[in-house]
């Protein structure tokens, strides 16, 4: 296969589509979509980093309340996911405007989208500028998981997640199961 | 629908399936499968994060040569992926274990990987510690694609990528595209 060098731009695919909660120091929640949300550490402690230019008002809000929650939607919900990346929070209720329904988190102001899935509280434990991003890190303090996205013994089933995948500016869902992590080994 | 706590470990899903190349000071090349790589900076300068354990191989490598290479690979090669993060590089030559084809790159010594369809060059500006992974960023100096991803006028086309995704333990293909980024807004 011949290849060709190309501009990067946004080179490494897929990524998640994610719908990124904040609160103002008055509590007023805020919303906004990313593709850059990334699993840092899994273990001890589990680390979320998230990629947020500074002229986002997100970026305020969760430099000042350093708290945020990565909620994954799924592909009912796409067109909110679209429009909450393309109007600032500045302007607009996002989460009413768009049909999405704020839950109260356990541990931080930032809401919990009922719609998604899955739920991930972060506590910021760092802010890194890096190039024309800046990367907030997170422990996770709570997850919470839609019942129906769960097995018997509490563990997401990937099958019943829904989530939306980023690729070079479209969305796409998932396809379908190729193997488990280590299957060459069985 | 009701939520229920969970325990989180690796709650950020999809993330992409890259093998990641490097070379020791003798030029030898190592290749390490890994889910968590991610889109910093996608301006000037375009800058990825991967996040490495300390007690891998191609850690050693990275943090030495202060470059590496993401491969972005396709379900026709899992089975190499899936047993790239199987075995370390310090006991086995993985690329000619696993029938993958080193290629030179343009500006660093790690191989590009012919089979995946895109390499991303990049050279470290930034080692952070964080949790048990530590994140390397390293700024995009050259990206190439394989000529058939590609529409006449360079940009990649997502339904011709075949990438991997990683999703809580699974490894999945992509399904269906559901839309482009501002598709709401025409």
């Amino acid at each position: 296969m011949t290849k060709q060098r190309i501009k990067p731009s946004r080179p490494v695919n897929p990524s998640p589509a994610g719908l990124v909660t904040s609160a103002s120091a008055a509590g007023v929640p805020n919303v906004l979509t990313l593709a850059e949300i990334f699993n840092v550490s899994i273990g001890k402690p589990v680390i979320v980093g998230i990629a947020v230019r500074k002229q986002r008002y997100s970026h305020e809000l969760i430099s000042r309340s350093r708290e945020f929650v990565v909620n994954l939607p799924t592909v009912d919900i796409l067109a909110a996911v679209d429009q909450c990346g393309s109007v600032s929070g500045r302007d607009l209720d996002k989460l009413a405007a768009f049909g999405l329904t704020p839950l109260p988190a356990d541990k931080v102001r930032a809401p919990l989208i009922a719609e998604c899935p899955i739920n991930i509280e972060c506590l910021v434990i760092g802010i890194h500028e890096i190039g024309d991003h800046d990367l907030f890190l997170g422990e996770v303090v709570a997850v919470h998981a839609d019942e129906n996205v769960l097995d018997a013994t509490g563990r997401i089933v990937p099958a019943r997640l829904g989530t939306i995948i980023y690729q070079n500016g479209e969305y796409w869902s998932a396809g379908t199961a190729q193997g488990r992590h280590g299957f060459t080994r069985t």
